[in-house]
């Protein structure tokens, strides 16, 4: 059910965030406001650890080097009740990009995305946290 | 080519950080120290803005509004030279993420991440660059 | 002038944003949206590198090695016309901490707190942009 | 007591990170990598949440609204023991930044300081933690 409460803004403040907001691409302010309110809760969440969540990592790596391609397979078989789907793009003649999703409690998918980064011949990665369920309503 | 150097570190310290890279899942103190300098690095390049580079967007929605798989379908299309490749992945009944791969010029593919993350009925989402050829080696 | 106008959001969405700013200490919904909307703001303007804008960088250090409370000091008078005031903080029989105000071109004072982070003996330290003027009223 | 250990990097990123901490003013490798290394280990210690610690808060405010400065000295008072010091700047002929080093809990003392943020009339704030003690050796 949607709830509709009043804001007040200054001018001045409202005419940059709503050039802001256009720039983005925002079709009106309710919607950018939301979108700012989920992020910060979902930063919240994801302090405290033990939420039910979801996250993705990515893994930047030279997949000439085929050990590494076996291993990150490995590693995320490993954890295939945690690992949703994972996708392989090619960057340039040397170069991939392997995005994992991942789902579970939000301290065991970040270990998990960090021993994937960790992995030897990973030039680039990162952990990024998102919310499943409730948090995201 | 690789080079060698030696770090000097009080003894304490060095301690402290062979627990963390330990427990991230490193294997030696080179390659964890590599990745701190990469992205460093990387998030110099993005400071700058006009690097050709690659990154990701993820999406977070309700997969009951049908409008809005078409309306993010359509927007990826229109970019359709800069995007490379996006995964669907369903995380609850109600919710699911989609993760795209973009390429091309730093403020170019994020101003386009950011177009996706404004569509209205996305719930989260955010963008997180990374980079392609030489800024990796 | 104040300006108001209505937000619309999911009741579940909107009972945990005011959980959470109550647990901030604020007092009404406008003050809490205000200030993500500054913050905002102010982030993207960093971006830009060139508005006329104030920051501040803190360091800490071991308060007995003298000479580095030199170099600091001089550091700081090299670059008086940015620097606006400094405090200094004693954190336990070791360590201080200096807090630095810095005000002028956003690139401009980022470096000069850059080199004061990176000098010798520095153990931590870390500079943050605020902004003046016109983005924060 | 200092232990020195080898490192190996490829060429061209050497090279690179060469140039970066040249740029921020570093005078060697070593002290450049502490900084990073130490940067690490203090954002896993805030994660934690308990360990004793210190931080900055500042605070961007109109200081013609005189019941605001003597609201937030109150609420400075009211945690004395935690609050080590504080310092006020003025920025133009509105606005001033107050700076406060606050000494505690992680946990606690990132409390205070969004109470400080949340008040009403304070245009923007934000805290950030470093480390006291064990954590900066």
């Amino acid at each position: 059910m949607l709830k509709r409460f009043g804001v007040s803004l200054e001018e001045t403040l409202l005419e940059s965030f709503d050039t802001l907001i256009n720039d983005a691409g925002y079709t009106n302010r309710s919607e950018a406001i939301r979108d700012l309110i989920r992020d910060t809760l979902i930063k919240r969440e994801w302090l405290k650890g033990d939420a039910q969540t979801a996250g993705i990592v990515f893994l930047v790596f030279d997949h000439h080097r085929m050990d590494l391609s076996r291993k990150l397979t490995h590693r995320q078989h490993k954890h295939h009740d945690r690992i949703v789907a994972s996708m392989h793009v090619h960057l340039d003649e040397h170069h991939c990009l392997e995005v994992v999703v991942l789902k579970g409690r939000a301290t065991e998918i970040q270990s998990i995305a960090e021993s994937l980064v960790s992995t030897k011949g990973v030039l680039h990665g990162r952990f990024i946290g998102t919310a499943a369920g409730k948090a995201i309503i």
